[in-house]
């Protein structure tokens, strides 16, 4: 397939390479050219513009950070829209806003494309070893056409539906769950530690029991050796999502009184000076709240 | 050893049958003098009265339902306290309050006795094969001594330190960390319906992904096929623990919020009518809250 | 009328002094005997029991703090039920849970006496000028009949209906209402400091507006001059009916997420050591949790 | 003054007659011309674009509804910004968002004209009799220039401080007491009714009280008569303004659990059907809640 990616980032490259690897004509943009190099020596091709990457291309994926910015390279002037031919596919991996993907979707419906979101569960590691989970979310033939491209970055796609926001809804509460997890763990951490408990103790309780899944034990981890500066997921990243979450639950009419706690104490950590700290570090706000730790 | 077991409901009568199973040499007591009839074919004595079952006993294992149970059998006059051997050890296995444990411990200090919380974390079945999770909390030499008792009821005993309510302490907050994974599901339910998502693809996500663990395979299945009458545990269980978990967060000073967010669905699944449906049915009263399902 | 009046303390004094100054023929009990002198001065009369103090009347009075003080000195040997006449009536002015009246109001129908409740609105000076707001709970004769009492000690009563816990559970939620706007407040100042204005400006926005009222006037103020240790009503009492709010909760089956975060926030503040310092110390545990204050 | 006004709907008629009837040369603008006709008749000028109010005019009030309509009039082609003179004032006097505000700031500031934000607290009535409260921000001579059109349009002017913003501050702080004393209400009508006491009782005691003030009086008088129909301030515009509210607080880092909950139920207020109804149907929402009302 002839295949262009945009985004070359920490897990855009990985995803790219498998790509590349698959044996598709592949041509690549970044805003950082040398992002490009190790793509271009691969067989692959460099576009100076994102108007010149779309030329000829079937499908273009975007691994984008934040929905100003795919929003910006689809519809400004020599953008995505202008840009791509009538019938062919943006595919949209980055996470991104339920209001930006309606948006992006309906730019791309004016100008005869096709949009299909396909966010992403996992981390680097993942990406690059093309073991990442999808969510497919669009009109069924696009996700078709697009899913020999989603076996090569992912160990499986699971498809949400045909409107490409559902694909959104489901990466974001998969998000929240995980959030609230965290928050729930900190609580459980404070608690113990009140009744003289030591934090390891309670951590292989809750994983070798009910709680045996990477989500408790990786995060969990972090929290009972306190780590936090070995930053897998920051704070900042946890409030953008957050962020996110709480507006497609507002768009939905959703109240979501857990999700609230996830965030306020999100912006608590921010405030208190653990923005860029591993998203573990939620426990330590919990446990400022409870007089455990001082600020 | 010479053990009395008093208690011989769905839980304790698994429980008491591994005892007899280890060789121990068993006494029996319940409110129900049938309850104990089995046990007396296998070899068992039952005694007719807390008192009678606590002579010469080295330890006494309780698994009653509520604090107050427990109490007034330790604590009114032929009680436990009363009818023990000085140096004997109450072993109490039922899930109390911190503050019942408290009030445990000191009587029977007065007493001469010594006293080891150790609630179980599993269910009747886990009970009946000796595979129950089983936290300890006493005084060293108290839980080395029982450790062979614990060990033919459990698959694996976590120590949590020399203070019975450490025991209690971490089996309340791992019951309010699955109370927030049930309440973050439900969340997420809601709003991937409400973006026409079907719930078993989102179960799906979470269940293949971070959250491939018990508590999220077994009551997010419940949640997605809404079998909320095939109750494994109960609202109104569920609502009892939650008190018993804020009572320790309040003695011990512990704001926790998620929690609160938690006991509050209880309540709302009671006044709804769900009391007695499995606590999985609190996606629904989630939903209520979104306005997705009628009450 | 031949009143008995238990609990002298600086509520009660002001009350019973009120009584005094009505005509009525009053004997009084506190468990500190100095506390009776003046009353005896002034024409009363000591009793030395519960027992004594109860001969002969025809409505005791109980100021008493605890839901277990007002339990014991009704239901011990001795006590109120045990020694009041049949038909005599208990008028029960603390502020008790709804469990611990409904307790008292089974002991006195058992013993053949009547329980009003009667809980009080107002400080210390109030009850000293006769100025209290009053809520009754009880049958209406009965009510009827203490109604000259309520109506020395008060500006006026407001009968609740023929359950004693009507009144109580008016009581509770009146002063909940309180403390959520205690916090309310308290997020309203932190927000504003984050955006460079002058408290004393927020505070006359609010109270020369839509909360022209005591409750912000007084509490607000504390809040903008920060003169926590200027103690009117501390956080340790204020969590002790927060608790007695939930439980009223509780037993209804009443989800009430925003007394949570009032009770949250009271133990937060007791966890970083402003348990005795006024409820307006509500505005720096939310100072705290927004990184404005450290602890 | 030469004064230009913007926006003449229920609350911008009000306040534009009141500066016609100050004396000030007064052109005004609306997207409906018949809305200018009474001010034409009344000797004020109609203008048929923004660029043409602009002219010659040393402040121009605008008074719109939502952020994006007063960002758009003030950036477009046309817009203030391009048309107000080097130096003018723009009277920012609806509710907009702090990031609104910020971005207007900037926007003029590039074009050498000065922002002050002036939102109000009152409704039409008061905008027609002159009795609003008006809150100020922004530089200290510009705000002194305004002063005598702030004081024809308001009862009193707060000014907030030197930056625009701190006044919106104010002003959705403000909002957000409003709205949790409306929750809290709520919470306290639920639980009064599972005790049997009549709503009328709990707000006499209420506003007779510590509460006797206009917040609590007017939505809890809707409350006990359950006039939801008669619509001051609808849902609907509460959720808009709590977004704002909400906004406000994550660009300061401020947690704030009881906004969540006011926000939280709004929202569903809208999904259960209230959206249209007025703010104190809001006790409904709980009582769903409570399992009082069904949907």
């Amino acid at each position: 397939m002839r295949v262009g990616f945009i985004g070359l980032g920490r897990m855009g490259r990985g995803m790219a390479n498998r790509l590349l690897g698959g044996g598709h004509d592949l041509v690549v943009h970044d805003v950082v050219r040398a992002a490009g190099d190790e793509f271009v020596k691969a067989g692959a091709t460099f576009a100076d513009s994102v108007a010149a990457l779309c030329a000829g291309r079937d499908v273009v994926v975007t691994m984008l950070v934040e929905d100003a910015q795919v929003i910006d390279i689809a519809t400004r002037a020599g953008g995505l829209c202008a840009s791509m031919a009538k019938g062919a596919i943006h595919l949209a991996m980055g996470t991104y806003g339920v209001g930006a993907i309606r948006a992006l979707g309906e730019a791309h419906a004016k100008a005869g494309q096709v949009l299909v979101a396909a966010p992403v569960l996992g981390r680097p590691d993942l990406a690059a070893s093309g073991q990442l989970g999808i969510v497919s979310g669009g009109p069924a033939d696009a996700v078709t056409t697009v899913a020999p491209l989603l076996a090569l970055m992912g160990r499986k796609t699971f498809h949400a539906g045909d409107l490409p926001e559902s694909a959104t809804a489901i990466k974001l509460a998969n998000n929240m769950v995980l959030g609230c997890a965290m928050i729930a763990m900190g609580e459980g951490f404070s608690l113990i530690r009140r009744y003289g408990v030591a934090p390891q103790m309670f951590y292989d309780v809750m994983t070798e029991g009910l709680f045996a899944s990477t989500a408790y034990k990786g995060y969990g981890k972090t929290m009972v050796d306190q780590t936090y500066d070995n930053v897998g997921s920051p704070i900042t990243v946890g409030l953008k999502d957050a962020k996110l979450i709480q507006d497609a639950a507002d768009l939905a009419r959703v109240p979501m009184p857990m999700h609230n706690i996830y965030k306020d104490r999100l912006l608590g950590a921010v405030a208190h000076g653990d923005g860029d700290r591993d998203q573990a570090v939620l426990a330590r706000e919990q446990a400022r709240a409870a007089g455990l730790e001082s600020s």
